[in-house]
């Protein structure tokens, strides 16, 4: 058996940002909801794993948005697995319009530890047998090591975050989109005031838990991109890295610029 | 034309806190959505208060949780007003399950602001002369001064805030739900792990701002109870004074201990 999950979602007030925008953690928030209904799907969600002592881990994800949604729009969030290897497992999203018009879309690399030594381990084979759905057209695998990695890091701003109870999820961990809610508040406002993201792409390298006291950093690249960084202060482990690119309101996709992906298309 | 807006929601896992209960902070804002659009059928929402310079300010809020909702649940939340006068008016909330049984219910006093002065103005006729609901039971209606705020506060626990981006609403003020994140964010984690609220009462004392620093202090009153309060760092000034109530996890509501409100009850 195969499936595709497809929710269907209103914009409410609370999920937007001041200009009434989805803001990307609402729409990562409710990517991820429609990930653990397509796992439970599939017999692969977090419970089911549970029961084997292993658990999911998000290593990389990127998301691209094309247009934004806006409140009381009701848009659909498409997910499904697009390919399983011996250590990884993909899995993409389409967020459509009600006329089929991709809003946005985003690719993620999962990996499977073992709960007891918090280490990678090969896939199950419960999941490394699952069935891709027929039809799709995956989005290339992300590189583990994006070259981004390689560039200079030259911080602008700071914000100390301790990992408060808010960020914790019914798993028990650190939601993955509270750190993209801490890289976020990391950003000069002046910047949010102006521009919008126009793709993100994460890096996640280390857990993090409740109290943990952490550094989110972000640094300007040029006009349409920025560098983030999360750390632990005490330590300086690396948290998450990411790169985002911009663009000024209302203006059109740099797809141009962004190169390497799907343009922005119709779908069903 | 009187209103009464029910929303239907399906609790996700975002809603959720650590222990699959509905969280606070995702309940106050599904209350929050459900009371815009009851404005909004009233004719009182908050572009029509903009097109005559004046806003809505919430200055009161309780809320008391009989039962928590939780992930997967479907729950309505029911949201009217109960009464207006010449400076206030007076809305209540009932949450609901499938089979009618009353989860939770909150009562809330609102002003309204000149927009120029940022200073309270008597409730304009458009709003005074709104028709509420027949047969309704509204709550007692909320002293402006609860016996709460001469009680004495000893300080516990203490976090520092910086108002970011993401507290920052469509209406470019700070949502009345992040001073409740921070509130409880600022709570000892031992006791968060252990209890739950029972009952939350609320006065809200200023605005605060994007950049603004503020403190958010917790103090132990006794097992089931604390005083919170949020100050800016740099003035003192108040803007949130609150008291919360709790039990340990899977007890009956400490209805006895509440006192002065509604016992838990079925509804329609």
């Amino acid at each position: 058996m195969t499936h595709i999950q497809t929710d269907t979602i209103t914009i409410n007030g609370y999920d937007c940002d001041a200009y009434g925008r989805l803001s990307v953690p609402a729409l990562m928030n409710f990517m991820q909801e429609a990930a653990n209904r397509n796992a439970l799907a599939y017999g692969i969600g977090i419970a089911d794993l549970a029961t084997r002592q292993v658990g999911w881990m998000l290593m990389r994800f990127r998301l691209r948005m094309h247009q934004y949604p806006t409140y009381g729009q009701t848009i659909r969030v498409v997910t499904y697995p697009t390919a399983v290897e011996k250590y990884f497992i993909y899995r993409d999203f389409q967020v459509l319009a009600d006329d089929g018009t991709l809003l946005a879309e985003a690719t993620s690399t999962w990996l499977v530890f073992a709960t007891d030594t918090r280490t990678m381990v090969p896939m199950p084979a419960f999941i490394r047998s699952l069935v891709v759905p027929q039809g799709i057209t995956p989005q290339p695998h992300l590189p583990a090591k994006p070259d981004f990695l390689n560039q200079a890091f030259v911080r602008a701003t700071e914000k100390l975050v301790e990992v408060g109870w808010l960020s914790i999820d019914m798993n028990h961990h650190v939601n993955n989109v509270a750190y993209v809610q801490w890289l976020l508040e990391s950003i000069d406002h002046q910047w949010l005031h102006t521009r919008e993201i126009a793709e993100l792409d994460l890096v996640y390298r280390a857990e993090c838990h409740l109290n943990d006291r952490l550094r989110a950093q972000s640094a300007v690249v040029s006009e349409g991109e920025q560098l983030h960084r999360i750390e632990h202060s005490e330590t300086g482990k690396e948290v998450l890295l990411a790169r985002s690119r911009w663009r000024g309101f209302g203006l059109s996709p740099l797809v141009g610029i962004l190169g390497g992906g799907s343009a922005p298309a119709r779908l069903g």
